[in-house]
C-alpha cells in the first residue's frame, strides 16, 4: 500500500522541509507545497497546490496562527479520499477547526511529532509522537499508527485535551523558561557547573525554533496561560522564601 | 612534599565527605573533624578539633551561613604553618572574614570547587575550581595550583569579586530556576521533549543540594540580588510580549 500512496506536504518551512524529508526518508513518495520556499530537501518533489490537496495524505506543516486561513482557504479542493493531519503543536485548536471546515467524508487525525531539525538530528528513534483521531476510520488510525511506530517512533495515542494540558506543563514551560533565559543573552562563562550547562542547552533548545512558534504555544494552548501564572506564582515563592530568610 | 603533609578538612556533611575523600583519592593523608557527623568516608581518618586545626593545610568545609561563626571560634587554635582554604560557594563574603578574623601569619586562600558528589560522580577531570589568593606566599598559591591541575581540574584563578559576578549570573541563576521548577512539582511525561528533559536535569543537579545552600548562594553573593531581579525582569517582559501578541 505505501508503495502507492502519494504523501503532500503543506508548508515547507523549517519543519515542514524536516518533516517532508524524514516521510520521504521512509519510503513514501512526497510532494511539497510552499508559498514561499521554492527549495526543496532531496528525495521531496516540489509540485502545485492542487497537487499536494489531492494527494493519498496531506500533512499540513504551517503555523499554527496560519492554520485557520490555510485551512479555510484550501478545504474546498481536498481530494475526497485524502487523509487529513496536521502536525501543530498544540491539538484542541487545529482539532477544532478539522472538525468544523472539512466536510465530514474527509477524514482527519491530529498529530504533534514532538521533535524537529534539532531534537532529530541524529535521527527518529526513540522520539515521541502524539496522534489523536479527529474523524476517520480505525484502519486508518490504525494504518498510521503502525506506519510512525516502524519508525521507532514513540507513539502515544490521547485525546487532545490531555496533549494540551500536558504539553503546556512540558514542552509550553522548556519554551517559556528557555525565551526568559534568553532575554538576559547569558553568556559562556569558565566558571559552567553542570547545572549552567544544563541551562544553557534548554536555551539552545527552544531558542532556534521561529518565534512565531514560541508566540503560538503559548497562545493557543488553552492551559499556557495557567502554566505561566503557576510559573510566576513559583517565582515569586522562591523570592518571598529567600526574603524571609534574610530576616532571620 | 605531598607525602609529608597532612591534610585537614573541617566539616564532613555532602561536600565535606566528598571533598576529603577527593583528597585522600588524590595521595594525600585527610584528617576529618565534624561536630555531628563521626563516619569517614575510605581512607579519611576521624580526627579531634585540634588535630585537624594544626594540619599543614586546612580546608574549612562548612555552610557559608556557618563560616562565620566557626572561624571565630577556630582562628586562635590554626597552626601557624596552616594554610587555610574555604571552599565556599560564594567568595567576596569567606575571604573578607578570613582577612579579619585570622593572624597575618597566617597564610589564607580562597576556593570554590565548582562540583560535588553528583557532578563529579564519573571522576574530577576538567571541572572548575576557583582559586583566589588571600594572603598567602606566591609560591603556596603555585603549589596548590599545580596540584589541583594534576587532578586534571580547570584552575581558574581570578578574583573574590569577578568571581561572585560571574557565578550569580552562572551557578546562581541555574540554582533559582531549579528551585523555581522544582516548587511546582513538574513530573515525568510520555510528552518529554528534549528540552523538557534539560529542564529537569537542571532540577536535579541543583535540587540534591542542601536547602541552605541554595539559601547562602543567593543571599552572600552580593550579585545575586541583581540576578534575581534580572531574572523577574525577563520573565515580565516575555509576558508582556505575549500579551501584545494576542491584542494583535
Amino acid at each position: 500500500m505505501k508503495e502507492s500512496m502519494r504523501i503532500g506536504v503543506y508548508g515547507l518551512g523549517r519543519f515542514g522541509s524536516f518533516w517532508a524529508k524524514t516521510l520521504a526518508d521512509h519510503g513514501f513518495e512526497v510532494i511539497g507545497y510552499s508559498r514561499r520556499n521554492k527549495v526543496v530537501p532531496d528525495g521531496v518533489k516540489l509540485g502545485t497546490e492542487e497537487e499536494v490537496l489531492g494527494c493519498s495524505a496531506l500533512f499540513y506543516c504551517v503555523s499554527i496562527s496560519a492554520f485557520k486561513d490555510v485551512l479555510s482557504q484550501t478545504a474546498s479542493r481536498i481530494g475526497e479520499h485524502t487523509v487529513v493531519m496536521d502536525t501543530c503543536s498544540v491539538k484542541l485548536y487545529p482539532a477544532d477547526l478539522m472538525r468544523k471546515l472539512l466536510p465530514e467524508t474527509v477524514q482527519t487525525i491530529a498529530t504533534h511529532p514532538m521533535f524537529g531539525p534539532d531534537s532529530a538530528k541524529n535521527g527518529v528513534s526513540g522520539l515521541p509522537l502524539v496522534i489523536c483521531p479527529v474523524n476517520c476510520k480505525p484502519e486508518t488510525l490504525e494504518w498510521w499508527v503502525s506506519e510512525f511506530s516502524s519508525w521507532k517512533l514513540q507513539v502515544l495515542r490521547m485525546s487532545c485535551d490531555q496533549h494540551d494540558r500536558e504539553a503546556a506543563w512540558s514542552q509550553g514551560i522548556t519554551h517559556f523558561v528557555g525565551r526568559t533565559l534568553s532575554e538576559l543573552s547569558l553568556g559562556d562563562t569558565q566558571l559552567a557547573t553542570k547545572g549552567y550547562r544544563s541551562l544553557m542547552t534548554v536555551v539552545e533548545q527552544t531558542c532556534n525554533d521561529p518565534m512565531q512558534l514560541f508566540y503560538d504555544l503559548q497562545r493557543y494552548n488553552p492551559y499556557a496561560k495557567q502554566m505561566r501564572m503557576g510559573l510566576r506564582g513559583a517565582l515569586d515563592t522562591v523570592m518571598e522564601v529567600l526574603k524571609k530568610q534574610e530576616e532571620l
